[in-house]
């Protein structure tokens, strides 16, 4: 890491010009993640790692306020179990890895990494449960899961590896069970907006979209800067297909065996890919304040004299900010400032301090904000609050900015020209009446490549026709391209 | 979970008469684990989970202050990277779980679920790793990893599946590399000692127990209260050993290429069994306050009239409580207040509030210490200094109880004899004089199944004889029977 390397630390691709290219060079340029031998897998590297393990703080301080406790099921799962439940778990048997041999020894049952827990799970629950006493019982997870995926594989977005939380909530009754619906949806909107700085459209999943044991699913959905719709966290009403499956039954206060409602829910990594995508730029990363590995660092500009002054001066700065904020003194030897500042632009920090010679003398120093560059000279006094300030308006404005180009990408469209044409030309997420049939939704699938990523809720009456079959439309649908 | 279980519910199994059947019981019955079709792995449960996770907390926030940052590498290890360090991880390899199909089709190497990841972390080292400047560099993991021992497998205690951190650390000397030891050990027996209330004993490994990539292994040793001994926390000081095998070397100020010096160190779910196993007794878990998921249980006792008011009074000082501690309120109706007693001790609940309709008169409440069953009458204004005091009482009185048994099973022997009878009469640990010579180690744990457990460190001079070849003893060393 010479200074000389500069450029090469430096990324070559534009996001607007090569959106993939681009993606891959800040993750590892930046220092990120990093790929392995292990195909389709990676290194989460520490700024990478803090962001997740924030993203579990915040969102289990409010799972546990809900009542939603955390458990640990083991990582393999028999074979038998996984073949139990086929017709619910079809689309993930080509992607599970097994486990055939332990050590010299062919295993009697071959074991799956689980790619999900319900079917290891629900046994358990269905042994668990056995009266209305038992319930609710809201148990979530947060591990790592494997999904041997043959596409493409994409760091967070698309990784065969990723962390996440599987929650897994039973209840006595359907109505309990759609309660929880929004509660979780809320938590993970706040985390999204309040730590990631990102929006997303919030809606139900077509039948053909949804995950296969639910009644119905529900989905948190991005738009990615190349206008490529991309998943996020997703919430599924189970009703009782499991508990049918699993023998998940119990005793109601009336003296009667009732089948429980279940639920499912996860975040996943892939937030962390979606969060570096909309808010990073040509320089490198661009990390929402909150949820930041470092918040803050201090960087001291030399001129040939007066080192020791400047260095005390910014270590005094450094100081009075380090027990509020994730603050780092770069006072590395060998290296100009104008590669330090290089460098963490690329990394992302949200706020530079420059402290240089004059503004030790004019006790001063100045505030450069990662995102749009903006300086300000501050006094020494108004540092603190000046970081504060800075910090909070720049994650509202990269919220602002990042809901901004979500309804960049939202268009209205009433026929299906529009559709494709939308599509076509502007990409993004193109609202469309549509009848509720899957044969429409295929045919137009087939013919755009896009597909329903999902469909808001509580649209109230339409007045419009599908724009596929020309029948009465039901209710308008998002249909995108995505990844 | 109808009243007429409470029976079936408690233990069968005394500690001091069966322990092992005793551990189990009280693990399962007290809903802290349950076993799976998986054999030799568990489901924590939220009162054993939450325990791991606040180990994990205090252990972390511990590494970051002293510069130590979170990683994530993948969970797989292609084959030909673990068979590169044979050499060193020869022990895992019988215990390795290995992934040969992904879907349908067979991989073209076999994946190792990580036993241990030094070989794929090492591997990026060498790579991330070219100058001093790059170092230290201080990586930590807190995931899962797969042994599948072939031994009977125990929860927490030898199970197939495991949770841990693993610190892998990158010095540029020596002299870095052994002043991390004490940090890293001192903050695993602070987090023993201060939170799960637990001692226990520090020393180096023999060089015939240490870990094969080490050039010195330390442990924190247990002993069980069936006087066996029982390996915690360890920590390795890996010399030149793996940057060596991983070309893990780096351009000193001097512009030299020197190989680094390496740690590694690990504390695991494993402290949870020993915790049990210490301080519970034949009514069932006792989780000390600190570390425990639930800390104050407050149960209201009914007579046939005035249950408005005593749940009214209940739910206020429940209300008192909460904010500051991990309470709960146990109005559950159907249910007697004996039954809720049993089963509030069966979870090893520090607490208990009881309050009845006399208590509502006289503005008192009753608190019940599970460890030793003290019962106190207190106002109740004087609920919450009170509930404090108690907590921090019975977290000392834990430790010094466990203290206690350990020095119990601490022997000091001077002849071999003696070392055969107390192993055989008392258990536990003896101290004896030993040449250093691994052909008397081997003789002894031939002839007596005993094994050095560790040796204290910094022992200053001793004037003794080994006690197996009678030659000039080098150290003494702790000899017992160990899980």
């Amino acid at each position: 890491m010479k200074e000389e390397k500069v450029d090469e630390k430096g990324l070559s691709a534009k996001k607007s010009e090569n959106f993939s290219e681009w993606y891959v060079q800040v993750l590892t340029k930046s220092g990120f993640i990093d790929y392995t031998d292990v195909s389709g897998c990676f290194v989460f590297l520490p700024s990478s790692y803090a962001i997740w393990q924030k993203i579990t703080e915040v969102v289990d301080k409010e799972f546990k306020r809900e009542g939603i406790e955390d458990v640990y099921f083991p990582l393999l799962i028999p074979e038998r179990l996984l073949a139990k439940e086929k017709e619910h778990f079809a689309g993930f048997i080509p992607e599970v890895a097994w486990v055939t041999h332990t050590g010299e020894t062919k295993a009697e049952e071959r074991l799956a990494i689980r790619p999900t827990s319900e079917t290891i799970m629900y046994k358990s629950y269905s042994k668990w449960i056995r009266s209305w006493r038992d319930l609710p019982l809201r148990f979530n997870q947060w591990n790592n899961v494997l999904r041997w995926e043959f596409k493409h594989p994409t760091p967070f977005i698309r990784s065969r590896e990723f962390l996440w939380n599987e929650g897994h909530s039973v209840f006595a009754t359907w109505e309990e069970a759609k309660a929880e619906r929004d509660v979780v949806i809320g938590i993970y909107k706040m985390v999204l907006k309040d730590y990631l700085a990102l929006p997303g459209i919030v809606g139900r999943k077509s039948d053909k979209e949804k995950f296969a044991g639910a009644v119905e699913s529900y989905s948190i959905e991005h738009v990615m800067p190349d206008g490529w719709a991309l998943q996020g966290p997703d919430f599924h009403l189970d009703g009782q297909n499991f508990s049918k499956a699993f023998d998940i039954k119990f005793l109601d206060k009336d003296g009667r065996h009732e089948y429980a409602w279940q639920n499912t829910y996860a975040i996943t990594t892939r937030e962390l890919g979606v969060m570096v995508a909309v808010h990073g730029d040509d320089k490198g990363l661009v990390i929402p304040p909150r949820i930041a590995h470092m918040q803050v660092v201090i960087v001291p500009i030399y001129r040939k004299e007066g080192v020791e002054e400047v260095n005390k001066y910014a270590r005094n700065v450094y100081e009075t900010l380090r027990n509020d904020y994730r603050a780092k003194f770069d006072d590395r030897e060998g290296y100009s400032p104008g590669f330090k500042f290089n460098e963490w632009e690329l990394k992302g920090v949200p706020i530079r301090i420059e402290i240089g010679p004059r503004d030790v003398e004019n006790k001063k120093a100045v505030i450069v904000r990662r995102d749009n560059g903006e300086k300000k000279e501050v006094s020494v006094a108004d540092i603190p609050r000046s970081v504060e300030e800075t910090l909070t308006k720049m994650h509202e404005e990269l919220y602002r900015k990042a809901e901004a180009m979500l309804k960049s990408f939202m268009h209205l469209v009433e026929d299906y020209d529009a559709l494709k044409k939308t599509l076509k030309e502007k990409g993004g997420i193109a609202s469309a009446p549509w009848c509720g049939d899957g044969d429409c939704e295929n045919k137009i699938k087939e013919e755009t490549g896009a597909k329903i990523t999902n469909i808001p809720i509580d649209q109230g009456k339409i007045d419009s026709k599908c724009i596929y079959c020309g029948k009465k439309a039901k209710e308008r649908a998002n249909f995108a391209r995505s990844y």
